[in-house]
């Protein structure tokens, strides 16, 4: 949902969420985590992930463990205890709740189909700043 | 939709959207000013409204001054020619784009309405950080 940097042609107005599932003080989903399994999904691979999103080791480790520590279960599972450049997969429960996050953002994506009425008020373009 | 912040139960998750309209490179509309457009309404001054809101004088002239340069009409019309603490008001073409972004704001609620299975899927509370 969060494809605002996307670009998009220029005058054209975009929609932009970041739906965040918040559970205590984590983030227990979000746009970036649910990129980051799509990312392990597809790399096998923790470190690999995080270097395909342009984030730090350090970084992408905390988010899996945000992750691990928010569910009833895993949703990555590391294949030789976590070392750096271990296999990674996202585990079968990981896989239905990336799954119903991104039900639920298919449902936010219609809400904004009827948005047209709204969208047709703004002008063309904004109108440079006079200071 | 914002409202991440306002607590609730510790424990409970919380469903949070950030909805904005991006057009060129302004936000057109979000949770800020549309609460900026509340408080103006509220309190008929721009002024008196970033004191509500806890904004500088200077950022809400600036979140004013960008929504009026997104949209097709102003949506705040000053009516003292805009100097510090003269009077505002949201014009009938701001409350208009004020209630479609607020009907947006409903759909999008409703849509959280559908993830119970997902919640269903936490603990209780998360786990603390090993490290």
């Amino acid at each position: 949902m969060d494809e605002a940097t996307d670009g998009g042609r220029p005058g054209t107005p975009r929609l932009k969420l970041r739906p965040q599932i918040l559970h205590g003080d984590e983030i227990a989903m979000g746009p970036g985590k649910a990129a980051l399994l799509d990312a392990i999904a597809r790399t096998g691979s923790i470190s690999a992930a995080g270097r395909l999103l342009g984030m730090s080791y350090r970084r992408t480790w905390l988010l899996v463990d945000a992750m691990n520590r928010c569910w009833a279960e895993p949703l990555v599972a590391t294949t030789t205890g976590g070392a750096r450049g271990g296999g990674a997969r996202v585990t079968p429960f990981g896989q239905a709740v990336r799954a119903d996050y991104a039900a639920w953002e298919a449902r936010l994506a219609a809400a904004g189909e009827e948005t047209a009425t709204l969208l047709a008020r703004l002008r063309p373009a904004p109108l440079p700043p006079a200071h």
